[in-house]
């Protein structure tokens, strides 16, 4: 079984990470499969998604804040568009993530949740997912 | 359904993004699949994939420009070959994307390519493509 | 055929390095598929997966000291635990990786290995392993 999806979010800052856990999950949870892969997968180049500590809000600030730090917003850019920067990040973070799926549910750690990381918005951005199986 | 066919690329300086897209959406076509994943992985430890913009060639160069100025070539590293800088971007970037292909043509967004990083050449590189449906 | 187990692993350092290419080809090697998929997933927010040179180990180590310099351990974060450095680690080297099966072995090239990367170690690790084939 073969299923894609997609859902719409909307930023509201220019760097921003969003937990998109839930929506993920309810995809997975219509799909009705036991075992599989998810993969998610955002369409766009200057947003990223990555698996990483949902709890802690802090921990979302620290990955935005040293990533500025690493690649300032203006720095000598070749790219006229202001948002080179973005674009690195997308490319260090990854524009998909794969997860399994048993027993009907994504396999998380207890402190994993899926995060959609904004690299220039506010934007209105796409999330695509595909859930795959045998069954 | 599954394929897997490969292709190899040569690339002609140390550091080089090149555009592979057309390649790998070639393999899908021939695949005829309608629905399902695509995985491109790369068989090498100083090179890397990643999916960003293929409009403005800036963009290209502001990435290898960056990821330069983080890792430099010449930096006390114990590796001994000269090519330390070219390993450690492979794994930050990353050595395979996923993509999902929906209505026989992989989903892409408007700006976004499938981009081959070279980070120790000018090599002859080989790109490893599935294409994976239930059809 | 969908396969899903895992496998868990000490380590023994606060960074440490694992090779556990080993560990995922008795799981490949299990499932008895000729053609697929493998994804290779850890649950855990301070840890990653790479894959890498497995030949000289200073590869392992220049990976790791540069990781390090760029994000020093201690450096004004907001997450409290001590820890931040090990959380962004694990986003930009990810975790998970993908591995195409082909004559029902992993496809990997000459020097490539699969890295666990731990960031906030000593700690007992778990690595789930999905082999997803048509067969």
């Amino acid at each position: 079984m073969i299923m894609i999806e997609f859902f719409s979010i909307k930023t509201n800052r220019r760097e921003e990470i969003v937990d998109i856990t839930k929506r993920v999950e309810e995809i997975v949870l219509k799909s009705k499969i036991k075992e599989g892969l998810c993969v998610v997968f955002v369409p766009h180049t200057t947003a990223a998604l990555t698996i990483n500590e949902n709890a802690d809000p802090s921990v979302k600030r620290d990955i935005l804040d040293k990533l500025a730090k690493l690649l300032p917003m203006n720095d000598n850019y070749a790219h006229s568009e202001g948002n080179s920067d973005a674009h690195i990040k997308s490319s260090l973070i990854g524009n998909s993530v794969s997860l399994l799926v048993k027993d009907s549910v994504l396999v998380l750690g207890t402190w994993q949740g899926i995060l959609f990381c904004e690299f220039d918005g506010p934007r209105e951005r796409k999330v695509i997912v595909l859930v795959l199986s045998n069954e």
